[in-house]
């Protein structure tokens, strides 16, 4: 045989590649390619690459002694070409880094599994974190996996479908009423007293995690960087983490600058922004923070200062968008294939203002780090009202026809 | 400098890397990681491999002309060595092979991404599935990025929460009352007169996507195949595409003999299984199905004979579990730190049955596929009754002495 071609499971009757929509019209059994085996070389695999740490970026995390059985497959996320956002946008090119594809469909992963090596190697027994759910999950996965007592302190206003969905793993999930920022600093304390590593957002292993990113970006684009790299700003650890991946490429002589940033909040938790704005050099703590999914709500972010004197030197972008451009940002990255969560859709969406507000030039070449799945968090989906047609069996082609008109 | 240290990022004061919970005590600034980039090789990178169809397997694909454009990064899953289900589960070895990291977070987008390969090159505008929910998303997904015109249609008892997820990526959602195997046949007619690409579980090029499993599989494992292969039985094409591609390898002279396979079902929909206890060469017509999150619940799979031929010729096994042991399996993969759908946790449920009964030997070397992330449909986590510790800020200490002892 040399043409392709379809053959019944049933009969073994063959149909031409170009039929469509059918089953075997003898036996009604289902059709299956056939083709020339013939053009397969022998020895088209070859040993497949090790995890997180044994891939080409390892020497980066050379002064980690990792244990592979504690990682879950993080990292190696698709860089995705912008096929209509592109128009929309008006930008010469743009890419998303789809960092839903990891262990716990968001970034932090990356960040835990550097933690969590960090905590196996220096004997701890106990993890833990603060977090509005993202990390959470993380956090208690990356835990059981390593065997550790898991201990995930939640703010009071966290759901109920973001708390199971880390509970499921096995953690302790405490609700915790009270001021955010001096939750945070209780945690330090607690940790000490009862031995528990706790994968802050600013563990300097987490933010090392991050660089990652960096790394595959420089290897995805093949050298070719961005002009600009676009992240929202939560805690702060995520622009860091990146950033320093690029730093680390500039100081090793592999690229000659890192991309300048933009760095995008939620009108409903800006303190970084605003702080940016105002030209101060510390942040100051956000009152009555809301944001669509309670993911970059952190009133007083950890590495906010930080973030602050990191753009400045970058020549970076710091702005903030309404949660309307949000969900607009939300269905313009769907049309692509993306369903992202609003915080994700947050960096599209200061994108598209900084085009328009004519902060970047229009040819430029960027990229958007999509951090989350659109499944974190289903109930923000109301907003946009999805119905279906509902129809009994015998009105569908009327019904579907309706809808071509 | 030769030995890590951790850095403040503020003023610059130094720490030992066995310093954790800690931001600077000088200026309360977070910490970083400073190593000697000297250790870095130059050329640590190399050109990254293209999409789907440009991986080592391609020459599988080769009478697809495949336009990458169309692609959204599927495929390149993680395998897991399980870590305690070895013990729990007593087999020698066992793997998990985590489809959740695909783009629409189920193994769906293998077979969506072939499908529309295939629509796209004989000029299809128009595709359509027929879905409880997840192949209905990973078709709207790759039908808004291949800008088609995008048609799904669903049972009357799909969810609000599928339907909304699916319906961000602009597809026409149809919820149709009536019987499913009517649907099934009424589909393949209006594919003729409206000029509709039906992605449906038997399109011969879904069955295509589902058997990069099976190369991406052996790559994985070094080309040491496992003795079993246990995958959740729906409509049967998963099944059918991971066993062509191991009779592919095996047909190539790349692998001596394909693994043996062990499909399940729940006993909510058995068709299948029940169809094979019984001697019997084809299925009949599930009645009453009921799953617990829906993904299995198709009464009358199209593929199911073939599947019934294949498993026999393959000294294959089939079985079907109840809800207590789906929802148990679903725990001890999330201590793995995989939260699957209780879909995929059929699989494993059915591998724990095979062991008890002996069906397989103790030694042998197992990979059970995770098809779908545990965020597809949350309301089931209700059943696990999971309840956060509430407390006040100043009560937590004690409340996390309390969960110690």
């Amino acid at each position: 045989m040399s043409e392709p071609y379809l053959e019944c499971v049933g009969c073994g009757h063959d149909y031409s590649m170009s039929v469509v929509n059918t089953r075997c019209r003898m036996c009604d059994e289902p059709l299956e390619v056939k083709f020339d085996l013939g053009s397969v070389p022998r020895n088209w695999f070859q040993t497949q690459r090790a995890g997180f740490f044994g891939r080409r970026y390892a020497p980066f995390y050379s002064y980690l002694k990792a244990n592979p059985a504690l990682c879950l497959g993080e990292g190696q996320t698709s860089l995705l070409r912008s096929v209509f956002a592109t128009q929309k946008v008006a930008l010469k090119e743009l890419f998303f880094k789809n960092e839903t594809q990891n262990p716990t469909w968001t970034f932090k992963d990356r960040g835990t599994a550097c933690s969590v090596q960090n905590a196996f190697g220096l004997g701890y027994k106990r993890l833990g974190t603060l977090s509005s759910g993202n990390m959470g999950a993380s956090v208690a996965a990356y835990g059981s996996r390593a065997g550790m007592a898991t201990f995930i302190m939640l703010k009071d206003n966290v759901p109920r479908e973001k708390i199971e969905a880390l509970a499921i793993y096995g953690a302790k999930a405490f609700k915790v009423y009270g001021d955010y920022r001096q939750l945070y600093q209780k945690l330090l304390e607690i940790a000490k007293d009862h031995h528990i590593y706790f994968s802050l957002s600013d563990d300097p292993l987490r933010v090392e995690g991050y660089k990652s990113l960096a790394f595959e970006l420089f290897e995805q684009m093949e050298g070719r960087l961005p002009d600009y790299f676009v992240v929202p700003l939560g805690s702060g650890g995520l622009c860091r983490g990146i950033l320093k991946g690029f730093e680390e490429l500039r100081d090793t002589g592999i690229i000659a600058e890192t991309p300048k940033f933009i760095g995008v909040q939620a009108e409903g938790n800006s303190p970084t922004v605003d702080a940016f704005e105002k030209g101060r050099d510390r942040i100051e703590q956000f009152q009555n923070s809301l944001t669509l999914d309670h993911v970059l709500e952190n009133p007083y972010p950890p590495s906010g200062n930080q973030v602050l004197r990191k753009l400045r030197t970058n020549n970076g972008i710091l702005l903030k968008v309404n949660n309307e451009a949000i969900l607009d940002a939300m269905l313009l990255m769907s049309r692509e294939g993306i369903f992202a969560q609003p915080a994700s859709a947050t960096s599209l969406a200061g994108l598209i203002q900084a085009v328009k507000r004519k902060l970047i030039p229009a040819d430029s070449r960027v990229v958007v780090v999509v951090t989350g799945s659109g499944l974190k968090y289903p109930p923000v989906l109301k907003e946009f009202n999805f119905l279906p047609v509902s129809v009994e069996l015998d009105q569908l082609p009327q019904a579907l026809a309706a809808t071509m008109q």
